[in-house]
Protein backbone atom coordinates (compact mmCIF):
# COMPACT_ATOMS: atom_id res chain seq x y z
CA UNK A 1 0.00 0.00 0.00
CA UNK A 2 1.82 2.66 -0.99
CA UNK A 3 1.36 6.44 1.58
CA UNK A 4 -0.37 9.02 -0.36
CA UNK A 5 -3.30 7.28 -2.17
CA UNK A 6 -6.67 8.54 -1.87
CA UNK A 7 -8.72 6.70 0.60
CA UNK A 8 -12.11 6.57 1.91
CA UNK A 9 -13.85 5.03 4.48
CA UNK A 10 -16.87 2.79 4.88
CA UNK A 11 -18.56 1.02 7.64
CA UNK A 12 -19.76 -2.86 6.97
CA UNK A 13 -23.35 -3.36 7.08
CA UNK A 14 -25.68 -5.73 8.28
CA UNK A 15 -26.97 -6.37 5.39
CA UNK A 16 -23.05 -7.46 3.75
CA UNK A 17 -22.87 -9.88 6.27
CA UNK A 18 -23.34 -13.86 5.47
CA UNK A 19 -24.35 -16.29 7.83
CA UNK A 20 -20.32 -17.23 8.76
CA UNK A 21 -20.48 -13.59 10.55
CA UNK A 22 -18.09 -12.04 8.29
CA UNK A 23 -18.83 -9.64 4.61
CA UNK A 24 -19.83 -11.97 1.56
CA UNK A 25 -17.40 -11.73 -0.94
CA UNK A 26 -19.15 -10.18 -3.62
CA UNK A 27 -19.40 -6.81 -1.45
CA UNK A 28 -15.25 -6.61 -1.57
CA UNK A 29 -16.64 -5.68 -5.36
CA UNK A 30 -18.83 -2.89 -4.63
CA UNK A 31 -16.37 -1.65 -1.72
CA UNK A 32 -13.92 -1.97 -4.83
CA UNK A 33 -16.34 1.05 -6.30
CA UNK A 34 -16.30 2.58 -3.69
CA UNK A 35 -12.52 3.22 -3.94
CA UNK A 36 -13.23 3.88 -7.44
CA UNK A 37 -15.67 6.85 -7.55
CA UNK A 38 -13.37 8.62 -4.37
CA UNK A 39 -10.54 7.93 -6.37
CA UNK A 40 -11.70 9.74 -10.14
CA UNK A 41 -13.44 12.35 -7.66
CA UNK A 42 -10.38 13.54 -6.09
CA UNK A 43 -9.24 13.61 -9.83
CA UNK A 44 -11.59 16.40 -10.57
CA UNK A 45 -13.48 14.54 -13.23
CA UNK A 46 -16.02 12.19 -10.93
CA UNK A 47 -16.91 9.18 -12.82
CA UNK A 48 -20.65 10.26 -13.15
CA UNK A 49 -19.23 13.58 -15.19
CA UNK A 50 -17.40 10.94 -17.22
CA UNK A 51 -20.86 9.53 -17.78
CA UNK A 52 -22.38 12.65 -18.88
CA UNK A 53 -19.54 13.22 -21.30
CA UNK A 54 -20.32 10.08 -23.09
CA UNK A 55 -17.79 7.77 -21.17
CA UNK A 56 -18.37 4.77 -20.01
CA UNK A 57 -15.80 2.34 -17.90
CA UNK A 58 -17.19 -1.15 -17.83
CA UNK A 59 -15.60 -3.33 -16.15
CA UNK A 60 -13.76 -6.71 -17.90
CA UNK A 61 -12.20 -8.53 -15.66
CA UNK A 62 -11.81 -8.36 -11.55
CA UNK A 63 -9.30 -9.90 -9.37
CA UNK A 64 -9.92 -9.99 -5.53
CA UNK A 65 -7.93 -11.50 -2.48
CA UNK A 66 -9.76 -12.14 0.73
CA UNK A 67 -6.97 -12.08 3.13
CA UNK A 68 -8.50 -11.11 6.36
CA UNK A 69 -12.28 -10.65 8.37
CA UNK A 70 -14.29 -7.42 8.23
CA UNK A 71 -17.30 -7.83 10.35
CA UNK A 72 -20.74 -5.77 10.92
CA UNK A 73 -19.84 -2.37 12.07
CA UNK A 74 -16.10 -2.53 11.52
CA UNK A 75 -14.60 0.74 9.86
CA UNK A 76 -12.60 -0.25 6.87
CA UNK A 77 -10.47 1.90 5.04
CA UNK A 78 -10.17 1.69 1.01
CA UNK A 79 -6.75 2.81 -0.98
CA UNK A 80 -6.83 2.94 -4.71
CA UNK A 81 -4.83 3.44 -7.21
CA UNK A 82 -5.44 4.18 -11.30
CA UNK A 83 -3.29 3.73 -14.31
CA UNK A 84 -3.98 3.60 -18.17
CA UNK A 85 -3.41 -0.21 -18.87
CA UNK A 86 -2.63 -1.56 -22.82
CA UNK A 87 -5.33 -1.32 -25.49
CA UNK A 88 -7.29 1.10 -23.99
CA UNK A 89 -7.72 -0.03 -20.75
CA UNK A 90 -7.84 1.59 -17.18
CA UNK A 91 -6.78 -0.70 -14.26
CA UNK A 92 -7.64 0.02 -10.35
CA UNK A 93 -5.13 -1.65 -7.73
CA UNK A 94 -7.42 -1.80 -4.31
CA UNK A 95 -6.93 -2.50 -0.96
CA UNK A 96 -8.83 -2.92 2.07
CA UNK A 97 -8.23 -2.38 5.55
CA UNK A 98 -9.53 -2.86 8.98
CA UNK A 99 -9.31 1.06 9.60
CA UNK A 100 -7.80 0.85 13.53
CA UNK A 101 -5.67 -1.86 13.28
CA UNK A 102 -4.91 -1.40 10.01
CA UNK A 103 -5.10 -5.62 9.54
CA UNK A 104 -5.47 -6.46 6.16
CA UNK A 105 -8.85 -7.71 4.90
CA UNK A 106 -8.67 -7.75 1.00
CA UNK A 107 -6.63 -6.59 -2.06
CA UNK A 108 -7.47 -6.75 -5.97
CA UNK A 109 -8.27 -4.88 -9.00
CA UNK A 110 -10.40 -4.22 -11.51
CA UNK A 111 -9.68 -3.63 -15.17
CA UNK A 112 -12.19 -1.30 -17.34
CA UNK A 113 -12.91 -0.60 -21.28
CA UNK A 114 -13.56 3.08 -22.70
CA UNK A 115 -16.56 3.18 -24.46
CA UNK A 116 -19.11 5.25 -25.71
CA UNK A 117 -23.09 5.50 -23.97
CA UNK A 118 -23.29 2.65 -26.42
CA UNK A 119 -21.12 0.46 -25.45
CA UNK A 120 -18.56 1.23 -28.20
CA UNK A 121 -14.80 1.35 -27.79
CA UNK A 122 -13.41 4.62 -27.94
CA UNK A 123 -10.16 5.93 -27.89
CA UNK A 124 -10.08 8.08 -24.98
CA UNK A 125 -9.75 11.30 -25.38
CA UNK A 126 -7.30 14.24 -23.85
CA UNK A 127 -9.79 15.47 -21.24
CA UNK A 128 -10.50 11.53 -19.86
CA UNK A 129 -6.42 10.55 -20.06
CA UNK A 130 -5.05 14.07 -17.90
CA UNK A 131 -7.70 13.05 -15.66
CA UNK A 132 -6.70 9.58 -14.81
CA UNK A 133 -3.17 11.17 -14.76
CA UNK A 134 -3.82 13.21 -12.54
CA UNK A 135 -5.39 10.13 -10.62
CA UNK A 136 -2.55 8.23 -10.48
CA UNK A 137 -0.78 10.66 -9.45
CA UNK A 138 -2.78 11.06 -6.18
CA UNK B 1 -53.05 -17.09 -0.05
CA UNK B 2 -55.87 -17.80 -2.45
CA UNK B 3 -55.35 -21.12 -4.45
CA UNK B 4 -54.60 -20.98 -8.42
CA UNK B 5 -52.13 -18.30 -7.80
CA UNK B 6 -49.18 -18.33 -10.20
CA UNK B 7 -45.92 -19.17 -7.75
CA UNK B 8 -42.76 -19.21 -9.02
CA UNK B 9 -39.92 -21.43 -6.64
CA UNK B 10 -36.33 -19.79 -5.68
CA UNK B 11 -33.65 -21.13 -3.25
CA UNK B 12 -32.33 -18.90 -1.00
CA UNK B 13 -28.70 -18.32 -1.93
CA UNK B 14 -25.76 -17.97 0.91
CA UNK B 15 -25.26 -13.85 -0.06
CA UNK B 16 -29.45 -13.34 0.78
CA UNK B 17 -28.21 -14.55 4.55
CA UNK B 18 -26.73 -12.16 7.24
CA UNK B 19 -24.79 -12.90 10.49
CA UNK B 20 -28.80 -13.45 11.99
CA UNK B 21 -28.14 -16.89 9.92
CA UNK B 22 -31.73 -16.40 7.95
CA UNK B 23 -32.43 -14.13 4.94
CA UNK B 24 -31.52 -10.50 5.36
CA UNK B 25 -34.56 -8.07 5.52
CA UNK B 26 -34.20 -6.55 2.10
CA UNK B 27 -34.08 -9.72 0.19
CA UNK B 28 -38.23 -10.25 0.78
CA UNK B 29 -38.24 -6.76 -1.66
CA UNK B 30 -36.04 -8.79 -4.57
CA UNK B 31 -38.08 -11.89 -3.95
CA UNK B 32 -41.50 -9.75 -4.36
CA UNK B 33 -39.51 -8.76 -7.83
CA UNK B 34 -39.34 -12.64 -8.59
CA UNK B 35 -42.91 -13.29 -8.11
CA UNK B 36 -44.02 -10.10 -10.20
CA UNK B 37 -42.02 -10.97 -13.30
CA UNK B 38 -42.93 -14.78 -13.35
CA UNK B 39 -46.92 -13.42 -12.36
CA UNK B 40 -46.47 -10.64 -15.40
CA UNK B 41 -44.73 -13.63 -17.86
CA UNK B 42 -48.17 -15.64 -17.45
CA UNK B 43 -50.11 -12.87 -18.64
CA UNK B 44 -48.36 -13.28 -21.73
CA UNK B 45 -46.97 -9.90 -21.53
CA UNK B 46 -43.51 -9.94 -19.56
CA UNK B 47 -42.25 -6.45 -17.75
CA UNK B 48 -39.58 -6.29 -19.90
CA UNK B 49 -42.09 -5.95 -23.13
CA UNK B 50 -44.00 -3.28 -20.98
CA UNK B 51 -40.59 -1.62 -20.66
CA UNK B 52 -39.99 -2.08 -25.06
CA UNK B 53 -43.31 -0.93 -25.69
CA UNK B 54 -42.78 2.09 -23.12
CA UNK B 55 -44.44 1.84 -19.70
CA UNK B 56 -42.53 1.55 -16.79
CA UNK B 57 -44.10 0.80 -13.54
CA UNK B 58 -42.00 2.07 -10.82
CA UNK B 59 -42.53 1.54 -7.28
CA UNK B 60 -44.68 4.04 -5.12
CA UNK B 61 -44.69 2.37 -1.62
CA UNK B 62 -43.87 -1.34 -0.08
CA UNK B 63 -44.96 -2.92 2.34
CA UNK B 64 -43.43 -6.62 4.24
CA UNK B 65 -44.36 -8.42 7.65
CA UNK B 66 -41.44 -11.01 8.30
CA UNK B 67 -43.48 -14.51 9.33
CA UNK B 68 -40.12 -17.13 9.58
CA UNK B 69 -36.96 -18.05 8.87
CA UNK B 70 -35.79 -18.95 5.20
CA UNK B 71 -32.44 -20.38 5.68
CA UNK B 72 -29.49 -20.72 3.25
CA UNK B 73 -30.76 -23.13 0.43
CA UNK B 74 -34.08 -23.75 1.55
CA UNK B 75 -36.97 -23.50 -0.80
CA UNK B 76 -39.18 -20.87 -1.05
CA UNK B 77 -41.99 -20.60 -2.95
CA UNK B 78 -43.67 -17.26 -4.22
CA UNK B 79 -47.60 -16.74 -4.65
CA UNK B 80 -48.11 -12.95 -6.05
CA UNK B 81 -51.49 -11.66 -7.29
CA UNK B 82 -52.14 -8.73 -9.05
CA UNK B 83 -54.81 -5.80 -9.15
CA UNK B 84 -55.31 -2.14 -10.50
CA UNK B 85 -55.27 0.33 -7.58
CA UNK B 86 -56.73 3.87 -7.71
CA UNK B 87 -54.94 6.72 -9.20
CA UNK B 88 -53.28 4.59 -11.83
CA UNK B 89 -51.42 2.13 -9.58
CA UNK B 90 -50.83 -1.49 -9.55
CA UNK B 91 -50.94 -3.20 -6.64
CA UNK B 92 -48.83 -6.64 -6.22
CA UNK B 93 -49.81 -9.09 -3.24
CA UNK B 94 -47.18 -11.76 -2.16
CA UNK B 95 -46.62 -14.70 0.01
CA UNK B 96 -43.48 -16.60 0.47
CA UNK B 97 -43.81 -20.22 2.35
CA UNK B 98 -41.24 -22.81 3.02
CA UNK B 99 -41.64 -24.78 -0.44
CA UNK B 100 -41.98 -28.46 1.42
CA UNK B 101 -43.33 -27.21 4.99
CA UNK B 102 -45.64 -24.14 4.00
CA UNK B 103 -44.30 -22.66 6.61
CA UNK B 104 -45.02 -18.66 5.85
CA UNK B 105 -41.83 -17.04 5.59
CA UNK B 106 -42.96 -13.35 4.76
CA UNK B 107 -46.22 -11.49 3.40
CA UNK B 108 -46.83 -8.30 1.79
CA UNK B 109 -47.70 -5.82 -1.16
CA UNK B 110 -45.68 -3.38 -3.36
CA UNK B 111 -47.72 -0.79 -5.39
CA UNK B 112 -46.70 0.85 -8.32
CA UNK B 113 -47.09 3.64 -10.89
CA UNK B 114 -47.59 3.78 -14.42
CA UNK B 115 -44.98 6.03 -16.28
CA UNK B 116 -43.53 6.50 -19.87
CA UNK B 117 -39.61 5.50 -19.93
CA UNK B 118 -39.01 9.46 -18.82
CA UNK B 119 -40.63 8.95 -15.36
CA UNK B 120 -44.14 10.87 -16.34
CA UNK B 121 -47.33 8.99 -15.10
CA UNK B 122 -49.12 7.87 -17.81
CA UNK B 123 -53.02 6.79 -18.54
CA UNK B 124 -53.02 2.81 -18.86
CA UNK B 125 -53.14 1.95 -22.27
CA UNK B 126 -55.61 -0.94 -23.33
CA UNK B 127 -53.05 -3.43 -24.04
CA UNK B 128 -51.61 -2.92 -20.12
CA UNK B 129 -55.39 -3.18 -18.52
CA UNK B 130 -56.07 -6.34 -20.24
CA UNK B 131 -52.32 -7.92 -19.37
CA UNK B 132 -53.17 -6.62 -15.73
CA UNK B 133 -56.84 -8.67 -16.09
CA UNK B 134 -55.59 -11.84 -17.27
CA UNK B 135 -52.89 -11.89 -14.87
CA UNK B 136 -55.70 -11.02 -12.20
CA UNK B 137 -57.62 -14.20 -12.99
CA UNK B 138 -54.61 -16.07 -12.55
CA UNK C 1 -39.00 15.37 10.09
CA UNK C 2 -38.45 16.75 13.76
CA UNK C 3 -35.34 18.34 13.82
CA UNK C 4 -32.57 17.60 16.27
CA UNK C 5 -32.51 13.67 15.12
CA UNK C 6 -29.37 12.19 14.46
CA UNK C 7 -28.53 11.66 10.90
CA UNK C 8 -26.06 10.18 8.75
CA UNK C 9 -24.76 10.39 5.20
CA UNK C 10 -24.42 8.11 2.41
CA UNK C 11 -23.44 8.27 -1.06
CA UNK C 12 -25.57 6.57 -3.95
CA UNK C 13 -23.54 3.06 -4.76
CA UNK C 14 -23.60 2.31 -8.67
CA UNK C 15 -24.32 -1.59 -7.29
CA UNK C 16 -27.52 0.52 -5.76
CA UNK C 17 -28.85 1.46 -9.04
CA UNK C 18 -30.81 -0.60 -11.33
CA UNK C 19 -31.42 0.10 -15.61
CA UNK C 20 -34.27 2.46 -14.57
CA UNK C 21 -31.48 4.76 -14.03
CA UNK C 22 -32.21 5.18 -10.09
CA UNK C 23 -31.63 2.88 -6.89
CA UNK C 24 -33.18 0.08 -6.55
CA UNK C 25 -36.18 -0.77 -4.18
CA UNK C 26 -35.19 -3.14 -1.80
CA UNK C 27 -31.54 -0.15 -0.99
CA UNK C 28 -34.12 1.68 0.77
CA UNK C 29 -34.31 -0.80 3.97
CA UNK C 30 -30.27 -1.36 3.81
CA UNK C 31 -30.44 2.64 3.75
CA UNK C 32 -32.63 2.23 7.04
CA UNK C 33 -30.45 -0.31 8.62
CA UNK C 34 -27.20 2.48 8.32
CA UNK C 35 -29.65 4.96 10.35
CA UNK C 36 -30.31 2.19 12.57
CA UNK C 37 -26.87 1.46 13.03
CA UNK C 38 -25.63 5.44 13.76
CA UNK C 39 -28.95 6.33 15.83
CA UNK C 40 -27.90 2.97 18.06
CA UNK C 41 -24.31 4.14 18.10
CA UNK C 42 -25.39 7.63 18.93
CA UNK C 43 -27.27 6.55 22.04
CA UNK C 44 -24.41 5.16 23.56
CA UNK C 45 -24.98 1.27 22.95
CA UNK C 46 -23.55 0.83 19.45
CA UNK C 47 -26.01 -2.44 18.03
CA UNK C 48 -22.96 -4.87 17.85
CA UNK C 49 -22.64 -4.13 21.99
CA UNK C 50 -26.58 -5.05 22.19
CA UNK C 51 -25.48 -8.49 20.17
CA UNK C 52 -22.75 -9.00 22.47
CA UNK C 53 -24.61 -8.72 25.98
CA UNK C 54 -27.39 -11.10 24.13
CA UNK C 55 -29.83 -9.45 22.85
CA UNK C 56 -30.75 -9.62 18.73
CA UNK C 57 -33.45 -6.96 16.84
CA UNK C 58 -34.94 -9.44 14.35
CA UNK C 59 -37.18 -6.92 11.51
CA UNK C 60 -40.92 -7.89 11.84
CA UNK C 61 -41.93 -5.50 9.40
CA UNK C 62 -41.10 -2.73 7.23
CA UNK C 63 -42.74 -0.57 5.00
CA UNK C 64 -41.56 2.11 2.56
CA UNK C 65 -42.98 4.98 0.78
CA UNK C 66 -40.81 6.09 -2.34
CA UNK C 67 -40.93 9.69 -2.68
CA UNK C 68 -38.47 10.72 -5.28
CA UNK C 69 -35.19 10.05 -7.42
CA UNK C 70 -31.54 9.54 -6.13
CA UNK C 71 -28.74 8.90 -8.63
CA UNK C 72 -25.20 7.55 -8.42
CA UNK C 73 -23.31 9.03 -6.55
CA UNK C 74 -25.77 11.84 -4.97
CA UNK C 75 -25.24 12.68 -1.69
CA UNK C 76 -28.13 11.49 0.68
CA UNK C 77 -28.91 12.40 4.56
CA UNK C 78 -30.83 9.62 6.69
CA UNK C 79 -32.81 10.77 9.59
CA UNK C 80 -33.88 8.64 12.04
CA UNK C 81 -35.83 8.46 15.30
CA UNK C 82 -36.83 5.64 17.81
CA UNK C 83 -39.29 4.37 20.54
CA UNK C 84 -40.32 1.34 22.23
CA UNK C 85 -44.05 -0.25 20.54
CA UNK C 86 -46.20 -2.06 22.59
CA UNK C 87 -45.49 -6.02 23.34
CA UNK C 88 -42.03 -5.40 23.68
CA UNK C 89 -41.42 -4.25 20.15
CA UNK C 90 -38.57 -1.28 19.06
CA UNK C 91 -40.08 0.83 15.89
CA UNK C 92 -37.59 3.08 13.86
CA UNK C 93 -38.84 5.98 11.60
CA UNK C 94 -36.59 6.62 8.91
CA UNK C 95 -36.53 9.47 6.37
CA UNK C 96 -33.89 9.77 3.74
CA UNK C 97 -33.56 13.62 1.43
CA UNK C 98 -30.97 14.75 -0.80
CA UNK C 99 -28.44 16.43 1.16
CA UNK C 100 -27.76 19.03 -0.65
CA UNK C 101 -31.46 20.34 -1.49
CA UNK C 102 -33.47 18.43 0.78
CA UNK C 103 -35.81 16.73 -1.77
CA UNK C 104 -37.61 14.09 0.16
CA UNK C 105 -36.00 10.69 -1.54
CA UNK C 106 -37.99 7.88 0.95
CA UNK C 107 -39.66 7.76 4.00
CA UNK C 108 -40.81 4.52 6.14
CA UNK C 109 -40.27 2.38 9.47
CA UNK C 110 -39.68 -0.86 10.85
CA UNK C 111 -40.59 -2.20 13.66
CA UNK C 112 -38.14 -5.06 15.41
CA UNK C 113 -38.72 -7.55 18.23
CA UNK C 114 -36.39 -8.36 21.12
CA UNK C 115 -35.01 -11.45 21.52
CA UNK C 116 -32.13 -13.28 22.50
CA UNK C 117 -29.40 -14.84 20.35
CA UNK C 118 -31.80 -17.70 19.87
CA UNK C 119 -34.03 -15.94 18.68
CA UNK C 120 -36.62 -16.07 21.51
CA UNK C 121 -38.61 -13.39 22.59
CA UNK C 122 -37.47 -11.77 25.85
CA UNK C 123 -38.40 -8.75 28.12
CA UNK C 124 -36.45 -5.95 27.17
CA UNK C 125 -33.21 -5.23 30.20
CA UNK C 126 -32.97 -2.42 31.77
CA UNK C 127 -29.92 -0.91 30.45
CA UNK C 128 -31.68 -2.03 26.74
CA UNK C 129 -34.69 0.29 27.71
CA UNK C 130 -32.58 3.02 28.82
CA UNK C 131 -30.40 2.77 25.59
CA UNK C 132 -33.22 2.83 23.62
CA UNK C 133 -34.73 6.22 26.10
CA UNK C 134 -31.68 8.16 25.39
CA UNK C 135 -31.42 7.56 21.45
CA UNK C 136 -35.22 8.64 21.70
CA UNK C 137 -34.48 11.66 22.69
CA UNK C 138 -31.47 12.45 20.04
CA UNK D 1 -16.83 -25.42 -20.94
CA UNK D 2 -16.93 -29.35 -21.01
CA UNK D 3 -20.03 -31.13 -22.00
CA UNK D 4 -21.42 -32.84 -19.08
CA UNK D 5 -21.06 -30.58 -16.59
CA UNK D 6 -23.49 -29.88 -13.89
CA UNK D 7 -25.21 -26.54 -14.76
CA UNK D 8 -28.00 -24.49 -13.29
CA UNK D 9 -30.20 -21.96 -14.87
CA UNK D 10 -30.68 -18.31 -13.23
CA UNK D 11 -33.19 -15.31 -14.58
CA UNK D 12 -31.55 -11.80 -14.66
CA UNK D 13 -32.88 -10.23 -11.60
CA UNK D 14 -34.11 -6.31 -11.64
CA UNK D 15 -32.22 -5.87 -8.59
CA UNK D 16 -29.07 -7.11 -10.72
CA UNK D 17 -29.28 -4.60 -13.23
CA UNK D 18 -27.64 -1.21 -12.97
CA UNK D 19 -28.07 2.24 -14.66
CA UNK D 20 -25.59 0.65 -17.66
CA UNK D 21 -28.90 -1.59 -18.42
CA UNK D 22 -26.81 -4.77 -17.75
CA UNK D 23 -25.83 -7.17 -14.59
CA UNK D 24 -23.72 -5.44 -11.87
CA UNK D 25 -20.31 -6.89 -11.97
CA UNK D 26 -20.25 -8.04 -8.39
CA UNK D 27 -23.78 -10.26 -9.01
CA UNK D 28 -21.24 -12.56 -10.89
CA UNK D 29 -19.77 -13.97 -7.89
CA UNK D 30 -23.31 -14.54 -6.46
CA UNK D 31 -24.36 -16.63 -9.83
CA UNK D 32 -20.68 -18.58 -8.98
CA UNK D 33 -22.37 -19.44 -5.70
CA UNK D 34 -25.66 -20.85 -7.52
CA UNK D 35 -23.18 -23.32 -9.68
CA UNK D 36 -20.93 -23.88 -6.42
CA UNK D 37 -24.35 -24.93 -4.69
CA UNK D 38 -25.77 -26.95 -7.10
CA UNK D 39 -22.99 -28.85 -8.07
CA UNK D 40 -22.08 -30.07 -4.35
CA UNK D 41 -25.86 -31.29 -4.34
CA UNK D 42 -25.36 -33.08 -7.07
CA UNK D 43 -22.20 -34.76 -5.61
CA UNK D 44 -25.01 -35.97 -2.84
CA UNK D 45 -23.24 -33.26 -0.21
CA UNK D 46 -24.94 -30.09 -0.19
CA UNK D 47 -22.61 -27.44 1.24
CA UNK D 48 -25.39 -26.91 3.98
CA UNK D 49 -24.57 -30.50 5.01
CA UNK D 50 -20.77 -29.77 4.83
CA UNK D 51 -21.21 -27.14 7.04
CA UNK D 52 -23.85 -29.46 9.43
CA UNK D 53 -21.06 -31.98 10.03
CA UNK D 54 -18.59 -28.99 10.68
CA UNK D 55 -16.53 -27.63 7.72
CA UNK D 56 -16.66 -24.43 6.02
CA UNK D 57 -15.63 -23.37 2.52
CA UNK D 58 -14.57 -19.88 2.97
CA UNK D 59 -13.62 -17.67 -0.15
CA UNK D 60 -9.99 -16.78 -0.09
CA UNK D 61 -9.38 -15.75 -4.31
CA UNK D 62 -11.85 -15.20 -7.04
CA UNK D 63 -11.39 -14.04 -10.78
CA UNK D 64 -13.79 -13.53 -12.94
CA UNK D 65 -13.92 -11.84 -16.93
CA UNK D 66 -17.14 -10.35 -18.04
CA UNK D 67 -17.26 -11.40 -21.69
CA UNK D 68 -21.02 -10.14 -22.34
CA UNK D 69 -24.09 -8.18 -21.55
CA UNK D 70 -26.71 -10.10 -19.43
CA UNK D 71 -29.98 -7.93 -19.25
CA UNK D 72 -32.78 -8.25 -16.85
CA UNK D 73 -34.84 -11.52 -17.43
CA UNK D 74 -32.14 -12.70 -19.32
CA UNK D 75 -31.86 -17.03 -19.31
CA UNK D 76 -28.22 -17.58 -18.10
CA UNK D 77 -27.17 -21.02 -17.40
CA UNK D 78 -24.19 -21.66 -15.21
CA UNK D 79 -21.86 -24.88 -15.65
CA UNK D 80 -19.49 -25.48 -13.11
CA UNK D 81 -16.36 -27.88 -12.70
CA UNK D 82 -14.33 -28.49 -8.56
CA UNK D 83 -10.96 -30.11 -8.50
CA UNK D 84 -8.80 -29.70 -5.24
CA UNK D 85 -6.39 -27.71 -5.26
CA UNK D 86 -3.15 -27.58 -3.31
CA UNK D 87 -2.43 -26.57 0.17
CA UNK D 88 -6.06 -27.94 1.29
CA UNK D 89 -7.53 -25.76 -1.30
CA UNK D 90 -10.70 -26.04 -3.37
CA UNK D 91 -11.38 -24.45 -6.61
CA UNK D 92 -14.54 -23.95 -8.37
CA UNK D 93 -13.96 -23.10 -12.23
CA UNK D 94 -17.02 -21.57 -13.64
CA UNK D 95 -18.82 -20.45 -16.91
CA UNK D 96 -21.95 -18.68 -17.39
CA UNK D 97 -23.84 -18.22 -21.00
CA UNK D 98 -27.03 -16.68 -22.03
CA UNK D 99 -29.37 -19.96 -22.26
CA UNK D 100 -30.87 -19.42 -25.63
CA UNK D 101 -27.74 -18.23 -27.89
CA UNK D 102 -24.97 -19.76 -25.72
CA UNK D 103 -23.32 -16.23 -26.30
CA UNK D 104 -20.65 -16.28 -23.15
CA UNK D 105 -21.59 -14.11 -20.32
CA UNK D 106 -19.21 -14.44 -18.03
CA UNK D 107 -16.37 -17.00 -16.85
CA UNK D 108 -13.78 -17.29 -13.71
CA UNK D 109 -12.96 -19.15 -10.67
CA UNK D 110 -12.79 -19.22 -6.98
CA UNK D 111 -10.70 -20.82 -4.54
CA UNK D 112 -11.76 -21.81 -1.01
CA UNK D 113 -10.16 -22.91 2.42
CA UNK D 114 -11.29 -25.89 4.34
CA UNK D 115 -11.83 -24.80 7.62
CA UNK D 116 -13.67 -25.44 10.97
CA UNK D 117 -17.27 -23.54 11.51
CA UNK D 118 -14.40 -21.49 13.61
CA UNK D 119 -12.77 -20.74 11.00
CA UNK D 120 -9.72 -22.78 11.87
CA UNK D 121 -7.77 -24.59 8.61
CA UNK D 122 -8.27 -28.19 8.70
CA UNK D 123 -7.27 -31.48 6.86
CA UNK D 124 -10.30 -32.39 4.88
CA UNK D 125 -12.05 -35.55 5.78
CA UNK D 126 -12.38 -38.48 4.00
CA UNK D 127 -16.19 -38.29 3.36
CA UNK D 128 -15.25 -34.93 1.82
CA UNK D 129 -12.64 -35.35 -0.68
CA UNK D 130 -15.05 -38.16 -1.75
CA UNK D 131 -17.58 -35.49 -1.92
CA UNK D 132 -15.17 -33.25 -4.49
CA UNK D 133 -14.08 -36.27 -6.12
CA UNK D 134 -17.98 -37.30 -7.29
CA UNK D 135 -18.47 -33.68 -8.01
CA UNK D 136 -15.25 -33.49 -10.56
CA UNK D 137 -16.59 -36.11 -12.45
CA UNK D 138 -20.30 -35.08 -13.17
Amino acid sequence: MAEGKISTRIRVRYSETDQMGTFYNSRALEWFECGRTELLRASGVPYRDMESRGLMLPIVESHVEYLGRAQYDDELVIFTAVRMGGRARVRFDVAILQADTHQPVSRGWTVHAITSLEGKAVRPPQWFLAAIQRAGQL
